[in-house]
């Protein structure tokens, strides 16, 4: 039934990122999602069973309590591993790299996540920055959310010769929508202790020259994040210049306040009405109407919807490891067109 | 009983910032709190009785219903403006560039809040940029709390010979603590619809020659702004000048995040735990630990508590413009006394 040339894809860790991965991989005309593996027993794996996925146990020791709670368990991570060419890990943060030894020892390409060390895999990926170095490499590693928008629009400013340096106030959101565990609605914003913030190193990871530097601090709202930028661009650059250099990158589209897209909410809500799965925004959402140019100076912000921005990454990615296409605009192309990614939410 | 060298000081508008002003005034050593004026009938306006403080209606067809709430007014704001040197109008916003005629009128200093517009005035005010050029006018305006805090940092930063340009990310409040009125919880970020906002420019208003561009946004928080900065530095400097610069600049508190100050609600809970008069924080407060210097840059981060910063200011704009002490220094440290206010909160 499968096409030879069909890439078989697993996935480790069916969470926030786990579930958008395998969604956008069933979306895939190249790819088949051959099944999902975890080791919860709620209802988020049988979420998974619902959609008719195959779920297995990411330890054997779990899937005699998954069985117990119904869930139909099709083997174990072993087995799974066993069956598909790349495993997508979206386990929590730090365990993906513990998971690589065993990923190697059947020989099957892992892509790991933002939350995972550059030196865990030694290479870290945006699509639009660095599709080539990771061509048939055993891993890599896609970046966390700030870091891909952070690369997207930086290298995208970069590409039309614009960009001298980068520096970026982060707003990030204080916990997911879905969260009640870990932190509840604060009532005040929380600086992070340390300038540069991580995220300005992270996309160095990606771009080695990228002159940049992140400041972070966490917000009270629950919804995703809003950047600030203040870019120093490389000589006198019109505002079109800059708007022109963002509409013309993959994967950023352009908002407006006057169009009633006035906060991260309304654009959350437009994803609703446009029907995407989840409400997910995958584009850098980039306020067209409020970016600024004076003298050598760019100045705009955007929004990046955590849960959402890196699925479109992981797709290339595993296009990339496997070497099944071997360029990255022919890849980039085909994931935004089965996933529905535009330039623009109005108009058209 | 009253020395004739002190000044006689009246208040418009006993809000937010109108009985923050009169706690500070009766503190002052050279002045006297005649009485406040208002319209609304409620605890806020029978907080000031239970002080003490003589209540007048700031219009006369308010005067009966106050009393039918059970208020004792001592007259009219006609009456008020008789007895005293200096009027603060903290009337809401738009209001008090309407009453400038009344106090011309009756010969009364006028100092105008924020929410003015700067042309109403033709002078706008902070203590330690420009105290001098205040001296005897009839009228000045205090500006907002983010430019206050704007203003102080910056000039700090030049009289240190440290500033080139300051870039400003500024993330606002919701609503004040005690507001149900106008806006609720939020759980998004509203980025504000101009890039310069108005504060960089409003910042100008004070010192002119100031190279400041302000992005603003309103996050979902109701305690307090906070600021983050990018300063390009005139010139190489070590991260211990620009500490140096914001010690020794006035109503400028260094705090620490590894002291456990890590967010704005611990530096308002430590307002409390001092004893201050509401919890407030009349100085910007700057997390020293958190400043970075890398070669030409400066980034930084500090919180603005916005009901209280402009107070000092509102009390050295007495000084100045009733002509009662030329010297701003000596102003500012008379007032930094009376008030109690600090360069730091923790040791010493």
């Amino acid at each position: 039934m499968t096409d030879e040339n069909t890439i078989r894809v697993g996935i480790n860790g069916y969470g926030v990122i786990g579930k958008r991965v395998a969604d956008a991989v069933r979306l895939q005309p190249d790819m088949e999602l051959v099944g999902v593996s975890d080791v919860v027993t709620d209802y988020r794996i049988e979420m998974a069973v619902q959609k008719g996925m195959k779920v297995f146990a990411s330890a054997p020791e779990k899937r005699e309590p998954m069985e117990q709670s119904g869930i139909s368990v099709k083997g174990t991570l072993e087995d799974l591993l066993g069956e598909i060419d790349a495993v997508v890990d979206c386990t929590p943060k730090g365990i993906g790299a513990k998971n690589l030894e065993t990923y190697r020892d059947h020989g099957v390409k892992a892509l790991l996540q933002g939350g995972e060390k550059h030196e865990a895999t030694g290479h870290s990926f945006v699509a639009q920055a660095n599709y080539p170095s990771a061509l048939e490499r055993d891993v890599t590693r896609v970046v966390s959310c700030n870091t891909t928008s952070t690369v997207r629009t930086l290298v995208a400013l970069d590409n039309a010769g614009l960009l001298e340096r980068g520096r970026g106030v982060l707003v990030r959101r204080a916990t997911d929508p879905w969260e009640s565990d870990h932190s509840g609605i604060m009532n005040t914003v929380v600086p992070e202790k340390h300038i540069p913030s991580h995220q300005g190193p992270d996309a160095q990871t990606v771009v080695p020259d990228l002159d940049v530097v992140t400041i972070a601090a966490k917000a009270s709202h629950t919804q995703s994040h809003q950047h600030f930028w203040i870019v120093d661009l490389a000589g006198a650059a019109t505002r079109e210049e800059v708007v022109k250099a963002f509409r013309e990158a993959p994967r950023i589209a352009t908002v407006r306040a006057d169009e009633g897209i006035v906060a991260l909410n309304s654009t959350l809500e437009l994803m609703k009405d446009l029907g995407r799965p989840r409400g997910d925004m995958w584009e850098v959402a980039v306020w067209e109407d409020i970016l600024t140019v004076q003298e050598d100076q760019a100045y705009y912000t955007y929004q990046v919807d955590n849960q959402a921005i890196v699925i479109p990454e992981n797709i290339d990615a595993i296009r990339a490891l496997t070497g099944a296409e071997r360029d990255a605009d022919t890849s980039i192309d085909k994931t935004n067109e089965a996933l529905g990614i535009r330039r623009s939410f109005t108009g058209e």
